[in-house]
């Protein structure tokens, strides 16, 4: 039992030897004990931030050690929103202008920067050529797959419809859907866990810059395309244009570098790319690509990368993204319509189509307005109890069901009651409605209807989810019964919400938009059944469109780019104008109540991110307060050891240093003259530039750019380098290496104006400087992410470990 | 005659007498010498750029004192593309957070905070309501005043065509063109020569951080509307689309200010929002509203507002412009319909309506994918060729017809022209036409068609330009004959090309489409002639759309945001991908020949325009040798005297003072502490804000932010600010009015990295300290703008006083 006072500090260097063994016992703040913290803090109303510095928050529990080790062994849960975790880096969207990089630039032609100039336009081509055939890949599949399971499951209860022992059916169907799901749950908890939701979320955070390990390799990729097949194949409430912007993503990252590390093979091509920098506007095109295949919306898509991603709005950037974009849903659309042997015709652009609106159903009033308004306040109010549901879910499973067994059992689990249910609201529905003769239904089942009819809650519950969206948009007036919607939406609602953040690879926009047409359309009969001249402009069509907006912007609370997503998915421009009051009406009022539900999830990883600005009240607050110090500083000639023990300190774990100018000798901090990463050190020891005692100068090894491309972006720890007892003694020159001009801030500068610098450029590290052009401080990410505005004023987020 | 060293520098302080002396006569670089300059450097086939000190350019000309005096008097003459001009002033999209401002802040309650998000959102829904007003009226305006004309004049030429004597008509035309022109021009030319052109060069600058003179004040709205109203009428080659944007602008800037300078009211409202920042949001705003009342595309507008404007992409910032954009297009949606007595019906959604394209006709097939790429190449060939015609015409304008009452008559000469050249095409037309049963021509001439048909040519050139564009789209196959569209075509471009550059309040969008349209349908038709299926899916309509993209794009040069605009105007998303190709295409081409042609009107004003990234081989600058040094610094307590004559030295002209420590008394530059501007001097001048010899230091009046909102934007001249002897002599603190915390780089930063600090914080002032925090040089916008791609590499404009 030892009182040890707990350091909970990301970049303060651990000088004296009691923090330092403070620091290297890893200062978890999980399990129970992160409970209890955060119980306090709670029962506090919420920690007003305190004046000063704010960079070590000292925590005295009293814990054994024992017990602290035993808990960093068991598997870590840094799922709170009231922290943020340490284990986050971020990407550097700064471009290190070293001297390496200087000549290199020197000697190319101006002909050589037109060559990158084209093929940063190839490349984004073949991103959107390949998100295309993905998005292609699983929509055949599914399709076919998803086919042959309704064909089968439909004869079965043909069958048994008329002998009696429909059990055996629910069985059929709930055991098929069961092991459906379950193999694409496998994939996901055992192989790679950051592949399962729908990714957007962790895009989200890339295009925020934060690295999520791993979640741009291929592995992640595989795991997603097959992972989502078997999610919607299993019938589960999800759909499969989520991961489609993951897998975008993905691809991006992938094309870009001209290599895949995981399959160890390097094209040599587009070695200029391999940095945050461009990488990064990559993965903005591929995440637009994705958007626009999964929905045919290019201009969506952009401004989705736009909202989600770009703090800098580039001119070129964004007409490449666009590119990507329009080739993607182009291809697509001509895979597509190869397959469905119409080669040549363009008019299925995305996975899922809404179907066009037909020009005479789709004019509106303006006192429909009130109405549509009002239809985003029930989006709103409905999105946020959604979100508030899965926030208590995915709390329960962060807590509880966090073994990889245990989430494919509970994936197999909700999939057996998603087909239970199901078949039971089938079973017990009489809504038959008569037989269309040309058929618009894939799978009619008659069930108890007498022939020539067809149940129409199988409409709802007996098909892929698009394709009921699409029935719920069209269908005539009259081919749903009011009672059939309210119940369908009441049990999809709680459905979807149970699903999502199962350990399965599948989307929220689909379940959302389905609950929402079926709500919608719900209001539009309502309405016509009220009013009697309602009947003329209430088309439930139109109302199931606007509900579907509703609901999906309660949801994810998405504007702009929603709204256009919207509008190129109807293939009809006349209903920007509800469809955008709609959104923004949801966005208030879900706000009001709760956050969207892709924020939630980043804050319960305990995510860095950064918002659009600083909390408006933090003018008061300067980078003195806000930036970590004491900052750990090389000298420009620094010797071997002394970089290679700065490195190994697990308890500070810096990425980034000052380098600064030898001090005469006294304690006073040195005037800086550039910055330098980590990852930049890691392979000047690999390849050990060292300075031979100062006299061999000449036979240093003279490194490239290409060194530091080829290392990226998995730089080795440095635990994997060896260094001798001798060449700890030597010296190594960081003046070529380092950034000479990293950005700097005086003291005194308020935190929103340190917080624009910071975002609009994309830093990484932000230099706090004296007046004297001595560093004093570093401010970081987390340095900014952690001030945020509470309900009682502005709130300061604990940093951890985890 | 004497020999005067002309030192052109914006910023250098003439510390010695000669330099001041020739500051004092102020080096004028036009008329005939500054055409000699450029020759000189024309003939030099560019000037290249040279490393080192470049901030002085020093021009040794033998000129007498005399000629300079006559030449300064006469009109100045600023326009050469080779030079940038001094005379613009850079906006601040920085905050200045002095202690005033911290102070406030600090005051402000989180309930203020979001008071002020609310306002801000409430100067948003006025600045749509009242722009989509605008449009309105000036909508309501010309159609009535255009009916009438068109009324009168074909009445006429129907009694003539039977009687012969079809000269009086052609002379009844041609005049009544001329006096509506030239009651346009004489309110351009005469009373706000800045409302002239569509405005859109204007507003990209302002978005920029230029600038520009008197640009959104609200006598420039008044003569914008009625000039456009007159063009339009008077039945120039022009469109009122382009103007809208200049419209909606002047509305935001107006609007979010709470008062009207010019009416000398203020209503107390929106104080907070009195500064560059604010306001050039909001005009962000009032651009996107424009661009969505005149086009009926919101999204279109905020992408225009962005691809101009925003470096730094704020998502709570662009849903507050398309919030502003969708109450544009509504107000005016809403106001025609109740204007065509079909109240709520929402149908008409701005000043251009490309009228629905049918479902079944809007689809198209991979193979004319090539078709529509190669349609884009013409339209880009055309726009170059039109964009080149227009420069020299500009250029023969500039040098010749730049008093005001020529350009009056330059402007009743083009009209009466067009008036003529039109008459004459439609008198030798014979492209009769069937009359169809529902009449869908607004003002059929029959001419000397036989009964029941009409002349085709008179549908194109008889009628407002946005007429003819639907027709040209809309109208069925077979209703103009291949000739008739031809000879259009080649007679509008010319007029069009003639007419762009009048003093007159028009723009250039319609008569693109116009143009574009008339050569798509004739592709469309030859398509058809020539292979014989064609005819099946060529139709002339869907090629009228594809040329119009094209020729519209060639001259204009804009992508995304055209695309987007496109498709909201035809409303439709089906075309999206060809109309970007086709807009992608003709940008390509054309930027290989000469540059758009807003751009080209934004560089002969010489106005110092920030592009998207610094020229690609510039690393090798760095911010020593773009920065302009020496600086005139200011001490943190400052003599009166000193400040008087530094702000007095109009040989300098300087806007921002880096405020230092002072020095020991040595030669050697203080410490950088602040940054003030100009403008904060002469408000503390104007209030005396004098600490009274130290020692009555509490006497000192306290200042509030409040009389720097009072006096913004248009701050007196340091001439009208009388200080007496004695109040020389006292001494002003600026500590707490300077910005404590201005940007610095150090003088190793190269010329990418200080242009991206500076283009993502939308800089004014950006200061070069060196390693010891001294201040050795000052940065500002025409640093920057200087140096640009040329066909040799890196090329540097030069500066110029005009």
């Amino acid at each position: 039992m030892a009182n040890i006072t707990k350091k909970v500090s990301w970049s303060s260097r651990a000088d004296d030897s009691a923090a330092a063994q403070a620091g290297e016992a890893t200062p978890l703040l999980n399990g129970s004990e992160q409970e209890r913290h955060t119980s306090r803090q709670q029962s506090g109303g919420g920690s007003i931030c305190q004046i000063g510095r704010l960079t070590t928050v000292e925590l005295e529990e009293e814990i054994t050690a024992d017990e602290e080790s035993i808990r960093g062994q068991t598997r870590e849960i840094p799922h709170n929103e009231k922290l943020l975790s340490l284990k986050y880096e971020g990407l550097d969207y700064d471009n290190i202008e070293n001297q390496l990089f200087l000549e290199e630039e020197r000697r190319m032609s101006p002909m050589g920067f037109r060559c990158l100039e084209v093929s940063r336009w190839v490349v984004c081509g073949l991103i959107g050529f390949l998100t295309g055939l993905i998005a292609c890949f699983i929509d055949i599949a599914v399709e076919n797959l998803a086919g042959l399971k309704y064909e089968v499951i439909k004869r079965n209860i043909e069958n048994f419809t008329e002998t009696g022992g429909l059990s055996i059916s629910l069985i059929l169907w709930g055991g098929f859907n069961a092991a459906v799901v379950m193999l694409g749950s496998i994939l996901v908890a055992f192989f790679e866990p950051i592949a399962g939701g729908s990714g957007i979320p962790q895009i989200k955070c890339y295009l925020n810059g934060v690295k999520i390990p791993r979640v741009v390799r291929l592995k992640t990729l595989v795991v997603k395309v097959f992972g989502v097949i078997c999610s919607v194949v299993g019938g589960l409430a999800v759909g499969k244009e989520g991961p489609m912007i993951h897998s975008g993503a993905v691809v991006a990252a992938g094309v870009s570098q001209g290599r895949s590390t995981s399959l160890k093979r390097d094209f040599k091509m587009f070695e200029y790319f391999r940095r945050d920098t461009e990488k990064r506007d990559f993965v903005s095109a591929g995440a637009a690509a994705g958007v626009s295949a999964a929905f045919g919306a290019p201009v969506g898509g952009v401004l989705f990368s736009l909202e989600e991603g770009a703090s800098f709005w580039n001119q070129m950037l964004t007409w490449r993204i666009f590119f990507a974009s329009m080739i993607s849903t182009f291809t697509l659309n001509f895979f597509l319509s190869i397959y469905n042997k119409k080669t040549g015709e363009l008019s299925s652009p995305g996975l899922i189509n809404f179907g066009r609106f037909e020009s005479e159903s789709v004019e509106y009033y303006l006192y429909e307005i009130p109405l549509f308004i009002a239809m985003g306040a029930i989006g709103g109010l409905l999105g946020a109890l959604f979100n508030f549901l899965n926030y208590w879910i995915t709390i329960f499973r962060i807590r509880y069901i966090h073994r990889p067994c245990l989430q494919v059992m509970e994936a197999m689990l909700v999939a057996a009651v998603t087909a239970a249910v199901s078949f039971t609201m089938i079973y017990f529905s009489n809504d038959c409605q008569p037989l269309a003769p040309e058929n618009s239904e894939e799978y009619p089942l008659q069930l108890f209807c007498s022939d020539g009819e067809y149940n129409a809650m199988a409409t709802a519950f007996f098909n892929t989810p698009e394709r009921s969206v699409r029935s719920l948009f069209h269908n005539q007036p009259g081919s749903y019964n009011p009672l059939t919607l309210g119940l369908f939406t009441l049990t999809y609602f709680f459905l979807a919400c149970w699903t999502y953040g199962l350990a399965v690879s599948a989307g929220v926009f689909i379940p959302s938009l389905l609950i929402g047409a079926a709500w919608g359309r719900l209001c539009g009969i309502l309405l016509a059944s009220v009013s009697p001249n309602a009947s003329i402009w209430a088309d439930p069509g139109k109302y199931a469109l606007i509900g579907a907006a509703a609901q999906l912007g309660g949801i994810v609370r998405m504007t702009l780019s929603l709204t256009v997503i919207m509008v190129e998915a109807t293939g009809n421009v006349t209903y920007g104008l509800p469809i955008m009051l709609v959104l923004m009406t949801a966005k208030i009022v879900g706000d009001y109540f709760i956050e969207g539900l892709y924020d939630i999830h980043i804050k319960l990883q305990s995510v860095p991110f950064l918002h659009w600005e600083a909390p408006a009240t933090s003018h008061w607050l300067t980078a003195r307060e806000v930036m970590s110090s004491p900052v750990t500083c090389l000298n420009r000639i620094e010797k071997v050891g002394t970089i290679v023990d700065t490195l190994s300190n697990t308890s500070t774990n810096h990425n980034g240093f000052p380098v600064v100018v030898e001090s005469a000798g006294n304690d006073e901090p040195g005037k800086l003259c550039g910055l330098i990463l980590r990852s930049q050190l890691i392979v000047l020891l690999k390849h050990k530039v060292f300075v031979e005692l100062v006299r061999s100068r000449l036979t240093q090894r003279k490194l490239q750019l290409k060194d530091f491309r080829d290392a990226y972006p998995r730089f080795p720890p440095i635990q994997s380098i060896h260094v001798s007892q001798d060449e700890r003694e030597c010296m190594m020159d960081l003046t070529e290496f380092m950034n000479p001009t990293p950005y700097t801030v005086p003291q005194d500068t308020s935190l929103p104006r340190v917080f624009k610098l910071f975002r609009a450029l994309g830093l990484r590290h932000l230099v706090v400087v004296d007046d004297e052009n001595r560093v004093v401080g570093l401010v970081t990410r987390k340095d900014l992410a952690r001030y945020h505005m509470g309900k009682h004023g502005l709130e300061e987020l604990q940093l951890a470990q985890t």
